[in-house]
């Protein structure tokens, strides 16, 4: 027996820049002519249908306009297409394009197009460079930080995928315009957690200015996406591979995650979040995390931002009882929550330890206020 | 607009080491005691329906026998299950079996297993651990060193996959004595072409101990996998990103895939390969950058290694021409190739650039002598 050692240390620099403003297609291109994408010879701008007719398509032209070789590769909107065998329709139309390893992918879209793409990216050619323009608040909150890709099994959410840094981030405030309404409240539940657990001044802004927020002037979007990112970073860059403090990520989404599944999917992924929020901040103030001024400080921004603040009554609250079980955080048949210490803050039970068991006659207690 | 910098330079530290011998799976039972797998509580052996009969079986026994939980998970044998379709179908095995994101595969077999595995465990959960138990000598050759992992597709091969370094490699040349005898010759043409490429003191010891390493003798074997690894190493290592040096990997496979491919697959990999070793030491004579006697040599040792060196008859020469065109290296429509100097060494024509332009001419002119 003998034994050979193979060194594998390095340097690795994933950095990269979140552009942030209102029509950002003109500076992706001088980016791309300053070299942003590296040596790569090809454009794939991966993006749904529905942000296709939007945006993408405006900028495909401009990237041919200027020069580049680009093709555009679509698929129906929705978490439905988020999956395996969508990505391997890319792969194809990608192959048959004619496109190897000398490429780019270029995600145009939400946070859906992002995961999709962006692990398209990193398994194509086994991993070509990927540039995120991001058109959604959603994926402006959630989706530009943290290098998170994945795909959806009929067995499993996001468990699928893998972590792979963009080249760049472009948060397009102006694109949030074609969004409809219910979108944009979508996105603002995962902005107000953000505030909720990190920021008490973003929480007081957010209080201020929704009006704004809402009519989508531009200086407030701004201030909005900058603050998810640097939220998001503080949180995430402590903890990039999800072993602590990034658990604190789960606030309003214990529940929330429950709440979108049992109600079969008729709530967008934001209204499940804003009914968790609600129900982990009367869990908080039941346990003496927050004050019920605070919770229902939280509760009444969700509302303001178009948000449920209660289950719909089609809910069965059993079931939701019972789906709470199948949450990851679950050990040995005990429910676990993180949870928000009073406003912009989150509760540490210990080292590294972000979330505690909680008796489901609590959970139960809190429904009828639900 | 504003700009929000997202700094992730970090050092990463992908070291592993290979162990080389015969019988390794109680020191790999051993190693996982000692915390190789980390804190992964589940292990998938994941193998093909022949492995699984001869080697993998027993070593899952063993793991079990040692308090370990793992599970078995395999797949019809050979390169035609290295797909997107066994990727899914072994995920979702491992789905549905409950395993999470706390989990450790090992891959037991040959090329297509490490391969697959590789892959399925750098995306699985957004990577788990992997482990590499080699049981053929082609693995220990070629797919020890440099953590490629990928599948084929209809259009292309290799080219959707990542880089994914794993915790440990098990060389085990005991199992190579369940290897049919042409399996054994097609590992001893990458072998071959390792010595041609960079190690003219091992070519010494293959002419000179061809007959103990067929008889599998063990001394022989552990220095022909040993050798393998460092000169697979020191190639690799040089050059992680496959932009220059690695490139000289190539020797015997430009011609090799593409007589691989006209062959019908009715050509092992490796005897596609010895093809095509021939084929490039006849052209590197003709250029002067080996002599006729050396390039004698190597086909002297493909033959002593049981490989073919020469054209199988059914080989539509025209056909095997024009497939030389697909290749990745063709550049503004000119074939190119990477030539061995003598024997153990490389040519290089400039910095960083080890391939040549080749007229079509000069490949026909050798086709007689194949």
């Amino acid at each position: 027996m003998s034994s050979f050692r193979v060194e594998l240390r390095r340097v690795v620099d994933d950095s990269y820049d979140i552009e942030i403003g209102a029509d950002l297609a003109e500076k992706l291109v001088r980016d791309l002519k300053d070299g942003l994408a590296g040596k790569a010879s090809r454009f794939a701008v991966v993006t749904d249908d529905t942000v296709k007719e939007l945006y993408a398509g405006r900028i495909l032209s401009l990237l041919r306009e200027n020069g580049f070789r680009a093709e555009l590769i679509s698929f129906p909107p929705g978490e439905k297409s988020k999956t395996r065998q969508t990505k391997e329709k890319v792969e194809d139309a990608m192959l048959e394009m004619g496109f190897r390893r000398d490429c780019c992918v270029i995600a145009v879209g939400g946070g859906v197009v992002t995961d999709l793409a962006g692990f398209v990216a990193g398994t194509f050619g086994r991993g070509v460079p990927f540039i995120n323009y991001a058109t959604t608040l959603l994926a402006a909150a959630d989706a530009s930080v943290g290098g998170k890709t994945a795909v959806d099994t009929p067995l499993a959410t996001n468990l699928i995928g893998l972590f792979n840094q963009p080249e760049k981030v472009y948060l397009d405030t102006a694109a949030w315009k074609t969004l409809p309404k219910e979108q944009v409240s979508s996105g603002l539940a995962e902005t107000i957690k953000h505030a909720v657990m990190a920021d008490r001044d973003f929480f007081d802004f957010l209080e201020r200015r929704m009006e704004a927020i809402f009519a989508l002037e531009e200086e407030a979007c701004r201030h909005v996406a900058e603050t998810n990112c640097r939220i998001k970073y503080r949180v995430v860059m402590q903890d990039e591979r999800e072993s602590g403090l990034r658990e604190i990520l789960n606030l309003g989404h214990t529940v929330g995650r429950a709440v979108e599944t049992v109600s079969g999917y008729r709530l967008l992924h934001g209204q499940a979040v804003a009914v968790g929020l609600t129900a982990e901040a009367l869990l908080a103030s039941r346990l003496g995390y927050c004050t019920a001024a605070e919770a229902e400080r939280v509760r009444s921004l969700l509302r303001r931002a178009g948000l449920p603040d209660r289950l719909p009554a089609y809910i069965d609250r059993e079931a939701l009882v019972r789906k709470l079980y199948t949450d990851k955080k679950v050990r040995a048949g005990q429910l676990r929550f993180v949870f928000q210490k009073g406003i912009g803050d989150m509760m540490c039970f210990g080292e590294n330890v972000y979330s505690r068991p909680v008796e489901e006659a609590l959970v139960r207690e809190i429904l009828p206020e639900m």
